[in-house]
């Protein structure tokens, strides 16, 4: 599966635009660490810089300088293993015409394959394998005789699938969510400047005042100092993307209108409402499920604990172990502390469970720790079905939940119990204002890609 | 004043013994940031590599295939400034006559001026301003006509303060602590092989098994696999660097036979007792506070929560901010959740407080987002005294509690209360086995520097 | 101008065909410095990598692992400052339908601005400003329902100027020159596989035998072990580049069937007949100037001296010298043995004068050390027109020969003599079988760019 | 045996004296391509960088930024493989007392192992295996009531053998040859700052003046912008290494007061007295044999050609080429031009003979491109015995002409002729001010090492 969910940030008319965007991806690294680039536009030329690795290892203060101008793009792509490459790095900069055209998106299309069929039936050649390419060459198709908007409303209704878009045209500056809303972009202020971003954390790091949401189908331009505001889509039911609650997006921030760190608090709550049990502490295995356990915790009276440590420094790579170290990967990140163990009943709350294997590992080592009875309470139902629409499931191998019984996982992990936060119990962890896409869960997927695109998203 | 707070690690008789290693100091990379190093012994020649930086930075898989032999020794230095330089990265290593020797020290001695003197007038030159560099040439001294056990017993007479000291010599290695034992130093084995740490999380990472400490006063002599133990100095009473337990030892380790997480814990819990107050909630300025935190929480009743979000990808360095930008470095490392903070009277757990700067600038920001209430309680007594060895408090500036009263601190951060764990109530933290310094407390030094060698330690 | 003078290597059907092409591009690296790309293909998927910098900086043995398969493309591109970028290297390689599409080009087209705006207005985007990705798009556009080979006939009717290219299209390697076979390309063999290169000097060091040049307006199509030849357009007149011969390839190559040392030799040779002088000995400017001054030396009888040295670590980028070293840059890559110079008669001979303030600089020096007499004869006429297809005056600056007449440039340098190898002196020094483009010596332009094509060229 | 051939620089008084020696080091970069170092001292203290590799590459802007004061000391080491380490590069800085001390050496000691031996019974112990530690020491406990020059001229009636050093000891700068004057170093002044250099070509690119040699048994002492100088042993008969002048040192440079590019050249002029032969051509195989070549084409009348072409970008490590790529090494560095030599009798240049198997190589490759005769002439005598004082043969493996004869030798490479200058043609070549070390040719050592250290010296 092609793996989309990225991190976005623009600012426009700022005269430190690189600047503030480099910092506004490093609030942002969580959503991507694979590779970084900045476009920067000053008037007249368009430039920009990319580079595999981390914000801070892709960009250097010559690289910024070499970056000038007031209007600035940014992207962070995840981290993937093997094929990734320089060339799939975005913003994705295109010339055409007099137009200087940057690209970023968060999100995966499901109608790629079938677009690009249709664009190279016409002679359009591909570098890359980026839905922002397709997306690029259809603005391209449509500019002709067309205002950058009119193309850019005709260019969006061709593509179907999951799409935050931040498009830097010339001097001007477009953010836009796909009609069903699937990933965040919020709209924030700071001095006179309007920035956009994935999460409102980059705003506050910049210290910019958040404004609101982009609406599902809802495209804002930003010229000049004003922000327009289209709707280029009939209004639909929401379809965002529960995931960004459950585990991706940072706790400290509030993305489709949503406070990270309630709802997953929240979902700690109703799991300790729906799975109660007797025990001497509940813990998480950090950092994803500190929040649920802290939930989990005070509704259930029980003490919260951290008795897992994790080494701060783990993210660098490092020499491959020796060969007679097993599970050193799993290992070196977290470490229990085995006087707080020994003996214990002990609640464990995760986030989610994918493959299971790196849990199975921990919870193995909780057991020869001397651990009494452990119990596993997790703040999402189980993973049946893939995500055709930018989260990456398959990299961490196949969905055990998509072949076995709770009870054959509890099993095959380890645990006294198991008990997933059930659909319902999900649903009121968060607010009535919006509506989720829950497919992974119940396989009701708001759009169907066709047959020839899902074999093509999941083995491109 | 010089920064001594360093990790150690070496193993014996192992087939990878360095690379072993290299996962040593990397489970201790949380002691030491500067520099690293590790030395290797093939039965033949002694072989080295050493550099600035993290262990993953200066460590690829080239580095350990230049480092053969069963026997390793391994060095992480602290993180300090300016000054810091290769040439005082450890461990140190000479030649004299057939013999190879190496050095990893952890500590400060306070005579290092006299000796200096001493060992210059016999014509000494220095390479270096380490202490180790001053053992190694007292060692040479004595190793005339005498056995290098005898030798390096005569070099211990000589030398006061702190150290925690692994040697190896040709196929001889020793870990060896100062008779008041100041800093920690660990005994495990991994199959038949002798490992020693500074801390236990170093065994867990390798699977070794923990064995016990070495004795303050102790020398352990590894030779051909057999471990032997001599005291080289009259039992005195213990002085443990009570800082390793509250802030500097990682969680999960076990040090002067604690374990670092219930002591913590413990400080939390007597804090509670010492000084309850009506809030909202608990919660710690994230790492170092965390585990004060649980346990004032449990003791209190109150509600823990970690409203304020650790920045996992800070630690690399980053590009200069605008200069608009104000507080930047602390507000990247952390960032509140608004809405948590909003109206709330909040008890904030930290480890300690040195200069209070960081701190202010944290808890006015958590005012702008409207919290009602902002008390403190810091998990040990007012720092008041330098540390002559090996915890630089300096570094970080001039200690606020020795110029100020707790109310004065209080109101410079601005605070609705302030507490700091008693004296008493940090001594019943701990178990009664042990015997600590508190001289940053109550100037209780167990050994005092000359007036030169203070100055000299500090100003060196 | 444009700096598309750069270097052409790919090989057929060996095992380690990137490693080949590795040092195939290493033999070719005086053609250019600022970037190198290989791709490959395995037969399946096609490979690459690129980076700015020279060979070895570039490629590492990882890089090379990735790039398996038995076919590859490599190609070196001109050094230049400022806007040079990585989105500029060469293989340019996109994907179309089932092919992947890799090319490299070594000349410049003059119709490019009419394409692109063709192309445009079709709808295409443009992502880079080489002309490669001009003519993939051309050839994407007429591939539909052609055959390769025929689609890139038409592609090549479409574009006019100076253009040595090899693509590699999946498993096919095609080789090809423009009709006027304005740059070189020659077909050599090693064991049973076929490599082309710009010129034969990296035949020599993968010991391949040369065979043949690609004929100008000649397509070869190697393909499963066989090479298959297609003249793609009308024989004309032949205007192979002379700056190839006077200084841009390597003295121990063949380019367009001329041995080049021979060709160098035979400038000095004729200099000699053209403009005799009495003087103490003849020197060349190393490295440029050696082999016409060896021939000029041997016609005149006079001794051939080497009194300026070279530094053979000049090349590598150093820090910028002190305010008062005037001239450094020109001092540190050549510096005069005093004691020859110093009252002599000296004969300098040069290759080419473009801006001659270097010279002038050199000149200046010798004074200082005493030379009595400076005469400098230079192996081809004075350079008076641009260049648009390949050779980059402009970059050393403006052509001084285009402004001054030969005295004044005589005395703008401090010479008592100067005398530029004649027109026909030049003709006479290589063979009858070629035909050469002298239009930088008497603006006789093979191909005349259009107005705005000449603009869009020079100004781009 | 041990590689002690490198390159010294230093400045007093300059603004800019790390920068200025940087450049020193640039233009001496051929004497030592393992490591760079510069120190600097600012009146106060002193600061020091170093690093393996180029100059170029072990020192960027910042490096020179922490190198304050206008005094400075750099050094350059030679370029060998395997056991090298960055704990022998220098210059080698050490603290006594109150005195910061960095000293340079070029040459090799022959009683090192008795020193080390005498020093290790007092008690001295070695950080490296680098004489100038030795030296240090012995100053060291010299100056204990001694001023630093009695300290030093106690210090350099203890060491035996070949040595040029420059020493900073704070604001003393030092330069002195040893009373046989092996190895070459001079005096120059640019503006009020005097400059020590191995080589003028040094004080050239700085445009410093030339003043004279530091004389064998001189030791001139460098401060407050006076030189005064001493004599530290009594007159001997002078001992220079003669392949300074037929090898090592810079053509364009003076070493020993005598011009290189003159004395190389009459080699070659006196070479063609004692060897001429019929043939089409002289040439060279550059860059060491160019300039004898010069002599002897214009003694011999014959043409000097240069039909082999060296790559330049030799130098820069690549990537292992394929395993069928025989001689590869040896092809990448010089290639043949083949048309010059088919069918030709050429007369090669080279400097000397060594191993022979590189020659023998290239003799090989011009019998394949149908050279006629193939004739050497050496601007050397055999090289039959080892050297004690500096100049490292036996890095190229055995000396060939220790084991053959001439004749043996001429059919090992594959020779029509082979004739080597002799002992009385090589004297004549230099002037008579000097008496040279000839050792290598005639086994007469002005010193001769004790069977130990001859030993040590080699076997170290």
């Amino acid at each position: 599966m092609k793996k989309e969910a990225c991190g976005l940030f623009a600012i426009y008319g700022h005269p430190e635009a690189a600047r503030m965007t480099y910092f506004g991806l490093y609030a942002l690294q969580h959503r991507g660490q694979e590779s970084a680039g900045i476009v920067s536009f000053d008037g007249q030329k368009m430039f920009e810089h990319k580079g595999m690795g981390l914000v801070p290892d892709v960009f250097k203060e010559e690289n910024l300088r070499q970056l000038p101008g007031d209007i600035a793009l940014g992207h962070v792509r995840y981290s993937t293993t093997g094929s990734s490459q320089i060339r799939n790095a975005q913003p994705f900069m295109v010339h055409f015409k007099d137009l200087n055209i940057a690209i970023g998106h968060n999100g995966n299309l499901i109608n790629t394959w079938e677009l690009r069929q249709e664009l190279e039936n016409e002679g359009v050649i591909f570098q890359t394998t980026m839905d922002s390419e397709v997306i690029v060459h259809l603005l391209a198709k449509y500019l002709n005789g067309s205002t950058i908007e009119e193309a850019l409303i005709k260019t969006l209704a061709k593509i179907q699938g999951a799409y935050s878009l931040i498009i830097l045209i010339n001097n001007k500056l477009i953010g836009l969510r796909d009609p069903l809303g699937f990933h965040p972009l919020s709209i924030g202020k700071v001095g006179s400047s309007y920035v956009l971003a994935s999460e409102t954390c980059a705003f506050d790091l910049l210290e910019a005042e958040y404004l609101r949401c982009v609406k599902p189908g809802e495209m804002v331009i930003i010229e000049e100092d004003r922000l327009n505001s289209i709707f280029f889509a009939e209004p639909q039911k929401q379809s965002s993307c529960i995931f960004e609650l459950i585990y991706f997006a940072r706790p400290d921030s509030i993305v489709f209108e949503e406070e990270v760190y309630l709802a997953r608090k929240k979902m700690g709550t109703i799991l300790a409402q729906e799975a109660p049990i007797e025990a001497d502490f509940v813990m998480p295995f950090p950092d994803s499920g500190v929040y649920a356990a802290i939930g989990y915790a005070q509704a259930s009276g029980l003490p919260f604990e951290m008795a897992m440590i994790r080494n701060h420094y783990v993210g660098r790579t490092f020499i491959q172990p020796s060969q007679d170290m097993r599970d050193f990967g799993v290992r070196v990140k977290l470490n229990p502390v085995a006087k707080m163990i020994k003996n214990k009943r002990i609640i464990i709350i995760e986030d989610s469970i994918v493959r299971g294997t790196t849990i199975r590992t921990r919870v193995k080592k909780l057991r020869e720790l001397g651990a009494r009875e452990i119990h596993m309470r997790v703040s999402c139902p189980p993973i049946r079905y893939p995500c055709f629409f930018g989260i990456d499931f398959s990299s961490k191998g196949e969905l055990i939940a998509s072949k076995q019984s709770v009870n054959d996982i509890a099993r095959f992990i380890g645990l006294d119990s198991l008990h997933y936060l059930s659909l319902e119990g999900l649903k009121k962890s968060v607010s009535w204002k919006n509506n989720f896409c829950l497919a992974c869960f119940n396989e009701e997927y708001p759009l169907k890609p066709s047959e020839k695109c899902g074999k093509f998203c999941v083995e491109w």
